[in-house]
């Protein structure tokens, strides 16, 4: 069974339903860079891929930064003067700016008030923030439970860890026919938050689970890591391989109802850009193209000079355009399994197009092949949809001259992918093509 | 005399109307493709050139294709059971599917209709279909007529032959100063179609004989061919010459009241491309630009990719855009002298650009020449347009820096090329251009 | 004190002043292509920057010219009848033709009214005329004033000469770290006329001053030239050295109200067209850019094809386009200050881009660097604008792989040069980036 089977065989219907549950099942960990969060998360996704799970420890150099200590967290509120708490952990885990270091205190409610964060434009969102590199301590709140503090003495305590500790990921790799990568990269560094990034982390993990059983043209590498550091890490340990990703996505934003929006890799031209601006141009729906711009996710650092990988950022919304972003409101109410199952058909499409997009020879260049001794335009005629596909298979015979990938002739013929490669597959049978050994273009 | 000598003089209505006369001297004629009616189309445009006629045999092998049997008719009818031709072949050869095997049987109604082809959506038309390479028989005639039918028993009859013969085509060749080849081939293996294609044969023809005459840089290579069959043969009888082709088109539905239009070669950047681009677009007329695409006519074949050869299409409505299209709408009524007359003119100004495109270069490179002082404003000055010629001095001065022909120049600036030519010759009058030795870019 | 920082800190107002009051001493001088009138422009232009002056000899041959006779003029009429002078220079020097001949006559008025030249569509202003290349004399006056004329004898004198002499140009060369030349071009040969051309020689006279005590890195030369003549005489006169000239700008109609508008060098590509293009499109107001055309001012003998020097023309309204050119109403009304001023601005920050537009080597290629750890955020977040300078840093890291000058990614990233260049500095203080010693791209 190779993607294409998959592709026409599996409900995608199915597995948002799954996704959903797998993020359900995520969303109330306390996850942070590091930590035991992050590890709990890793065990979870364990149960549907065999996930290998790297520690490294903090203080390890990784290029210009440094891997840092390990974050950990029990409990933490702030009780008021009668004892009650009023900011409580238990509650939700975005009220602790993460990373805050542990603290037990009183303070006044101006004392206090330095280290709270809320969002006055949304007075019952709680905001998220983290501080990973400069140590401090915090509370996030909804604006109107903060409008409602009194001006009493206050208990704070954070039950918090901040030692040497690990920076943990988790990898996962698929070994195809060629030794050549498509990297899928998601950050699984936030707490109770769905879109960003619980649903790419379950695109991710169902995306691995259904190519796992399949014979496939590429090898494929999962990684899901904590944000910036995370990837600079990975691409620190992983330097020398590097040079192996020949495509890679970072899956990220996918669940929520907007459009889908494709961020290119810093190439602009590399296949990945052209594989998914085609799926998207063909499919049907609205959607956004952009250039890229080093800001955003992890493909900064995989688009980074020194790396320059072809690696695009495949969403719907992007970050920091939708208000629930960053807030307590990006919950489980906020991404839907049909959004999330029409995001995972579309990372299958993309792939699809990468595993089949091959050159070949027209082995009948000169004049047409005649197509009708071969029964090729009866058996097209059978079928609904025969005229384009006729027309599908004399700009593959017209275009496949060792120039052109299958999906330079869709772009060309302005013909979806699935048709091209369709009645390339049935001059393949007719031995009207033979397959381009040269390397694909990239 | 050269090429815009002829087009200066010229008078293209008259050709028009001479057009319209070979149209009628020709559509009587049933021709398919092969046997007596293309012969006999071939030695009525030999009245008017000096015509090659080619007979190759049947069951010869053209690249993957073979040539057919060759077919002739003499009658065919549909009798009812009162002994009336109520289907005849003497009122219109569209009534017989071309290539129809030769029968004499009784048939029921039932049995007749599975023979018979009509066009509901235009009931007084009768459709054009053929059978080429199924053996078959069958009638076309228009659905008024078809709902007359009673059931009765009919007495059918096609007296025809389908034997090995030969595939004719006929071919002019004009030697020019240069072994380097345009090609304009026209198909002409329809019965009585006007539009498509007699109207390019009638063009070709006279193209043909109006250039005879002429001094001409390059040779031009005219064919009548019947369509694919015709192309693939002659492709495969002549492929050690093809190389020579430099430029072509192929000369199809010129004679309808619709715009211009201008199918790409497969190249897009040809020169031929570029040639009838400038044209249309300086013809103060609408007109269309389409890319290459692998279905159409001849084109098909020249543009594959083994030959990859510079030949656009240059007609007005193309197939299948106008419902007289195949049918027997496609009459004399629907192709119109004056029609004829400005698509000729294109084809003359196209081939105008193509015999004065070459480069120059600027003997004083060196900041402008002064024109004053040779006259060249004050020769200038007493044309209506001088200053239009002036600018157009400076320009072909400014780029004839090796780099550029002049329909290059006449591109940037913006200006007809019949004006840069002009120029140029003045500027070439007076030593301040030198014709560039190097071959002209393609 | 670089270029940045008399950007920086000049009032341009004041500048636009200065230049107002220049334009007004210039404005009263007869000038043409040679002659007294021209040195006594250089004259005044001296008393600002140490111009050299040059004389050539008539007759000298450059290139297809020869150097004209040169022109004086002391005084011209017309009388009537009564013996009042009617028409008179000492009102207008635009009441005289320009090399005219010198005459005394009798003339009645039909005799007169062939060496009259007036504008009929605005009846109040007197046209500009010249006849350098062909021996004539004639008068320029109102259309309001002509019609005035009576039918009697008339008394005209032109107290001129014409005989050999010099052509005189000035020119300020201004020594930069590099040998790498920007040349500043502005032809100084018109009469009472502002915006063509006084505001170009004004602009180009202050920019030199202001560019006088700066460290540079090009070096820089300015030209004060007879229109053609003076260009062709100045580029057979330097013609080994003109390779040096890397970038160039015609000056031009820089005080009128209108929008700016640049036309391209031939090129077009050139790193001075991709300079300007960038001002103009940051500069908040409307602009134009045109492509290059052999017609205009003395662009069209830097960019003729043997020197094809990367030379744009920066204006405002281009000649032509506005009804005072050419005429009397091109006065010292027409220019004023405030758009002198910001015709000065754009100058000036097209200079700081070609002055500052270099490669840079990010140090850290692979991953971002740490910027918080240096302090570059915080750095950053106590300005204003702290976000757009933190993405600009990111851009520049992303981007200096030494394939992009900084106005490449200027114009990638859509962020103004200067935001560009300022945290390029930065970064540079920071060790993050290195000068790129390889030449930049042109």
């Amino acid at each position: 069974m190779n993607i294409t089977d998959l592709k026409t065989t599996l409900n995608s219907n199915d597995v948002g339903h799954e996704m959903c549950q797998l993020i359900a099942e995520l969303y109330p960990i306390c996850r942070s860079i590091t930590g035991n969060g992050f590890r709990e998360t890793l065990s979870i996704i364990k149960r549907h891929i065999p996930l290998k799970v790297h520690e490294v420890p903090s203080g390890t150099k990784v290029f210009d930064w440094t891997v840092p200590k390990e974050w950990n967290i029990k409990d933490a509120y702030v009780k008021n003067s009668r004892g009650e708490r009023i900011i409580d952990f238990r509650n939700s885990n975005l009220h602790v700016v993460s990373y805050s270091v542990p603290v037990t205190a009183k303070a006044s409610l101006a004392e206090l008030k330095e280290h709270l964060f809320t969002l006055p434009e949304r007075p019952h969102w709680i905001p998220y923030r983290t501080s990973y590199y400069s140590e401090n301590w915090g509370f996030c709140l909804s604006h109107k439970k903060f409008l409602e503090l009194r001006d009493e003495e206050y208990e704070v305590c954070i039950d918090s860890s901040l030692e040497n500790g690990h920076l943990t990921y988790g990898e996962f790799y698929l070994e195809g026919k060629s030794k050549d990568e498509v990297l899928l990269s998601c950050h699984a560094c936030h707490p109770s938050l769905c879109n960003d990034n619980l649903s790419g982390v379950a695109l991710a993990a169902f995306l691995a689970k259904h190519l796992s059983p399949l014979s496939l043209r590429y090898s494929y590498r999962f990684i899901f890591i904590p944000g910036t550091i995370g990837s600079i890490t990975w691409l620190c340990s992983n330097e020398s391989q590097v040079h192996k990703i020949k495509h890679g996505l970072v899956v990220v934003c996918v669940g929520d109802p907007g459009q889908s929006t494709y961020k290119k890799s810093r190439r602009g031209d590399a296949e990945i850009d052209r594989a998914v601006t085609h799926v998207l141009q063909h499919s049907g729906q609205d959607y956004e193209i952009e250039d890229f711009f080093p800001y955003g996710y992890d493909e900064r650092q995989y688009c980074s000079p020194g790396f320059n990988l072809p690696v695009g950022c495949l969403m719907r919304t992007p970050h920091g355009r939708y208000p629930e972003y960053h807030t307590s409101a990006d919950n489980l109410d906020f991404v839907r399994p049909e959004y999330l199952a029409d995001s995972f058909s579309k990372y299958l499409a993309v792939l699809n197009v990468l595993e089949n997009n091959k050159k070949y020879l027209n082995t009948n260049p000169k004049c047409e092949p005649q197509l009708g001794k071969r029964g090729l335009y009866t058996a097209i005629g059978g079928q609904t949809g025969g005229k384009v596909n006729q027309l599908a298979m004399l700009w593959v015979l017209n275009l496949s001259d060792g120039q052109n990938t299958l999906l330079d002739i869709a772009d060309r013929s302005g013909l979806p992918f699935d048709v091209i490669k369709r009645v390339a597959d049935m001059l393949l049978e007719h031995d009207l093509l033979q397959e381009c050994r040269e390397t694909a273009k990239v």
